[in-house]
């Protein structure tokens, strides 16, 4: 007998019906023997009403009355969820965050969990009763309810199944399972039936967003294996774990890119230390998020300095850096914003060398011009033109040869 | 520096206007000096449609989830009220009935309080703040959610005020006090400044359905100040409290009425020891409420046994007195279910004689044929012909000078 954590998300409890077809789901795990403990976010749809809600008794209204309102979202779940179980004859009972004690610190709507008290949940299940708890939400020390932020209740998800020592952290979703790269774009992309927590952090931050980061950074510190399947469609989905042996024949796992880049450079800034806080200070202090860093020396006592931000924060981003020009007496500043960013992902190529010679061979090949790289152990990410973004995915995903079925 | 609990209900804070009005009211009333703390429903409509997804889970939902979903309700509007008062820069806080503590027992959607842990709200009325709570739930000594039942949220607001010894409990609401009589009925009916917890009890009982009873009863029993105002006007109320001294002058406080009941009588019953319990017994245990008793000696060791059911109950109730009619041997079964029931309400009628004769005169003068009595203390009820209600209250009121306005 395993113990299993599900997750279902606003979309797949967005509807009576698919809070019932989720009911389903969950009796068919109970009755094949395993406990299971169910987490659950708020019907799709509720959260934004709410927050109109919120938005008509004042313009910014207060975090602590925002978790309130919004942690009740989840607690509506719970109880449908509970009554949809039971209905079907399946005991069942519900937790809110506060009730299962799922103890954060008190920075309301994006608290950190810090400790679980899993006695009452294991009280539950050793009476045969399957858990559901509010996902997304906890409580502070003082009593008062918080939330976790954006993809909360993957986290929750995470965080219960490392304090049960759960067999595995299922994240059902709308899409089943983790893709080579985005099938939008190469039709030819194929579902991943493993991939390391390292190669999913790579992917999830690089765009390919189905699990939230923060949800697969605490799987990965606690052990848990996770895996993502869909709720709407029968199969194995793709399972997060550490490398294991049988896995070092993948050479690369998928390749993922980001549309919505900008890049800046201020040319021929003094090369002092310090210079690089001096230019990115003031853009952090903008609450401007920097991806990609790059400085070249310019050998004249000069360096270029270049660093890619989201194409929103683009304008922002050029009129700082026009002021941190003029303050340090640096040439000029170019920027582009038609660029977007490409990045190889694979556990492998720690062990093979060679991998970005024959990355960058395929896109010149194809006459894709380089405009940026940086790489990491087990990463290689280029900036190109916007416009060559597809043949780029397409050209990597052929040379790499990702379109062959993966073997477990 | 007094202390007042306000308490506004589903129609009061129903949209999000509404709710910005009550932070009005009770911002006007924190900048008099004093303190307050506010209890309010879910918005109007919320508990409908929560319901109406319950349903769709399961024809009948446990009752312990049904409470977890229907306290959202109240969870989402104090935090909106705490936001719109924070808007209007009036510190405020929030809290469930759980992080009040508001312990009662674990009788699921009609749980009763057994205790407040007042701390948590008197620390937070030290530092300034307005408390907003939120009622119609609590939760029992295992940590379950409970809800209070219909009207809970009086209930919760008395016992609130019992708890921090408040200067007055104000229940606001739609109508703008408790009156003579239904002014639909009487266009003369007039608001009564005060009146006492029992009369209050029996107009309540009776059909004037302003508040719930228990939590009549509760502010009787704890000597809770009562005042029942409106939301939408400007006004005093009517103030509920113990019988005063100048409150004496008062003779009859108000006609009551009862439109939806229905008459039953089995005629020609052996009058034997447990006789009405073998009549009473099947009719009450089909869950039918009997109101009005009376049992007259008929003179031939036989008696006729009449009483008084909701006119929805008619035929139900009807059939099962047929089966008993035949088990006992008795002559017949009678009934009517076009009646209904007036009342006479006023404490001073415990000190005045020849009530009673006045008011059955009034009725005979009209040809209003009275065809069951029954009397307490502070009430006396009759049964008409449901065609003669508006002319017995119309007569009633007149008789008894309630068209004057009362004093003070």
């Amino acid at each position: 007998m395993a113990l299993y954590v599900h997750k279902y998300g606003g979309t797949s409890v967005g509807t009576a019906e698919r809070i019932k077809h989720v009911a389903e789901k969950v009796k068919k795990a109970r009755d094949q023997g395993d406990d299971i403990v169910v987490v659950v976010s708020a019907m799709s749809g509720e959260t934004n009403r709410m927050t109109a809600l919120a938005k008509e008794m004042q313009s910014s209204p207060s975090l602590r009355e925002m978790d309130v309102l919004l942690s009740t979202g989840e607690q509506v779940t719970i109880s449908l969820l509970c009554m949809a179980l039971e209905g079907l004859g399946c005991p069942a009972r519900s937790y809110t965050g506060g009730q299962v004690k799922i103890l954060t610190d008190s920075s309301h709507s994006k608290a950190r969990i810090l400790n679980i008290d899993s006695d009452k949940i294991n009280k539950e299940l050793e009476m045969g009763k399957v858990v559901v708890v509010a996902g997304f939400q906890g409580v502070d020390e003082h009593g008062c309810i918080t939330t976790l932020g954006r993809g909360g209740s993957d986290t929750t998800a995470v965080a219960l199944a490392a304090a049960l020592k759960a067999d595995e952290c299922q994240i059902y979703t709308d899409v089943d399972g983790v893709y080579t790269t985005d099938p939008r774009v190469e039709p030819n992309a194929k579902r991943l039936s493993r991939i390391t927590f390292e190669e999913m952090l790579e992917m999830a931050s690089l765009g390919s967003k189905i699990l939230q980061i923060r949800s697969v950074e605490f799987a990965g510190k606690y052990n848990v294996p996770l895996r993502v399947l869909s709720t709407f469609e029968e199969g194995e989905g793709t399972l997060i774990t550490y490398e294991e042996a049988g896995m070092e024949s993948v050479l690369i796992s998928g390749i993922a890119f980001n549309r919505d880049e900008a890049k800046l450079t201020i040319a021929g800034v003094p090369d002092e230390p310090g210079v690089a806080t001096q230019i990115l200070g003031p853009i952090a202090g903008a609450n401007i998020e920097i991806d990609m860093i790059i400085q070249n020396i310019a050998g004249d006592d000069k360096t270029d300095f270049t660093f890619t931000v989201h194409r929103n924060d683009y304008e922002k981003a050029s009129s700082i850096l026009q002021n941190t020009c003029d303050e340090l007496g640096a040439r000029e500043v170019v920027g582009d914003d038609k660029i977007v960013k490409v990045s190889l992902v694979g556990v492998g190529m720690r062990s093979h060398a060679g991998i970005a010679n024959t990355m960058f061979e395929a896109l010149g090949k194809e006459g894709i011009n380089i405009r940026m790289i940086s790489t990491s152990e087990i990463k290689i990410s280029v900036v190109v033109d916007e416009k060559y973004l597809e043949l780029a995915v397409r050209t990597l995903h052929d040379v790499f040869e990702l379109n062959e079925e993966k073997s477990d």
